[in-house]
């Protein structure tokens, strides 16, 4: 049987360090601080938000919510944005997206300072991500894949990673910071041609495809680690990208779902704030 | 024997798509200009940008030389850069990189306007290229390669494809461009271990790592397609990072060096020219 990689003492040990940069800040007087912008009321949304906000206590970071009304104008939505902008006492802005079809997202995502865009959602940040010159943040569901890794003592060096999936949330981000831990990797997507074959060879597998179990036991062999991203629901049930059953059959580890990349965003997003909230204040 | 994609036939035909765009354009009163920026004297650089020249003049874009003394100073070069995008005479510009160590090369490409960066070196088009946005351009070399595939018809889509090579000037942006092409894309580099057995299970190799013959005949396999973007000296003679030898042997289409991806990417900075004019004057 596989070894589950857990993502909650992952999130114990980022939220540890968060802590440290707090008690850094506090002595210079400086309380960092999130803004959760949310537009009307869409569950994901609100369930998002609870998490950061119970992440925020639990580790000591300040937040604000600014949420606003669902008919608000895209010239509101910006001014809204401006603002934290120029804010000094806020560092990191989260804003839910996607944003109701009726906004320009590409305006609104570029009207966030990527000093302050700890989820990664700004073209300085996807510019960071891509050229790995550290500038901005990458996206938090891509670096938790990282921190459970790294955490669990996996070194990627030299090894054939596959990810499955090409979103600007996590495959492709995830792809780039894995290139820059020296793996070998192969961005698989729906056009991929006998996915399974590709998947079997690889020795680190992260899915991030978000279709449940569409990574199957035809994809697993033995020795591998499987991150897996996906968070699905069937038959009410919840439920990842990789058949979990058939893979921890197989594999060596792997990340339960739930319990396992969920579990650790929430800590990664109050650590990205932290991080802003020191960059900030490097001079002081 | 292995049929040679020789760059020529495609860069006549981009050539060509080039002047339909300034046809288009002078038809408006505009006429395509490309600024090229070159701080001191590089031989290399010097022969990029007669080959700039050239090709300008064949096509029919116009151009502007502004050489810089090798000993300007960080904000005179920012001050040419900055007139150069309130220029509105100038469509592109092609900045001479790297610069000579003593200058930021960071703020001197952040100071270039996305829209003129003809050759992908800022964050607007190095974050569309990792997108897929369309937004700015992507490096001319790195757009060569697909150029090339292109022109012969080669259908990327579903295609394993192995980029060996992860700079920002080809690797990572050609990996970029084939995934846009729904190709599977693994990028390999000087940590990959095993790299003749990777390769050698591509349908489609982009070879752009910098080393002469560093990816020999081992890794090529019956079937493959070639695209050799190394541009190398042994012994004065001018070589790719392919054994050219061993893989003609083997595989089914392979790009020459000389004669290859090389003497495509004049054409690609040419027509990035007219397609930012185009861009540029949409409204006229």
């Amino acid at each position: 049987m596989a070894v589950e990689l857990k993502g909650a003492p992952v999130a114990k040990a980022i939220d540890e360090r968060s802590r440290a940069g707090i008690e850094t800040l506090l002595e210079k007087g400086v309380a960092p601080t999130l803004a959760l912008v949310r537009v009307g009321a869409r569950e994901d949304d609100i369930a998002y938000e609870n998490g950061a906000v119970k992440r925020c206590e639990r580790v000591g970071v300040s937040y604000k919510k600014v949420t606003l009304p669902a008919d608000i104008s895209q010239e509101a939505l910006l001014e809204t944005i401006e603002d934290l902008n120029r804010d000094a006492t806020i560092h990191g802005v989260l804003l839910f997206l996607p944003l109701p079809k009726r906004f320009d997202g590409d305006a609104v995502r570029a009207a966030l300072s990527p000093e302050k865009d700890v989820d990664g959602v700004t073209e300085g940040s996807l510019a960071g991500v891509f050229t790995g010159s550290g500038k901005g943040f990458a996206p938090c569901t891509a670096q938790a894949c990282i921190e459970i890794l790294d955490h669990y003592g996996y070194d990627c060096k030299g090894k054939r990673a596959v990810v499955v999936g090409r979103s600007l949330v996590v495959g492709k981000p995830v792809a780039m910071l894995l290139l820059g831990k020296n793996a070998t990797v192969t961005v698989c997507h729906t056009k991929t041609a006998e996915l399974p074959a590709v998947v079997r060879g690889a020795e680190l597998v992260v899915t991030a495809a978000g279709k449940p179990k569409v990574v199957d036991g035809e994809c697993f062999s033995e020795g591998q680690t499987v991150v897996d991203v996906g968070i699905n629901f069937v038959d009410g049930v919840m439920c990842g990208d990789a058949d979990f059953d058939a893979a921890s059959q197989k594999v060596a580890a792997i990340t339960p779902v739930p319990g396992g990349v969920g579990t650790v965003t929430t800590s990664v997003l109050v650590n990205h704030v932290v991080e802003a909230a020191l960059r900030a204040n490097k001079g002081l």
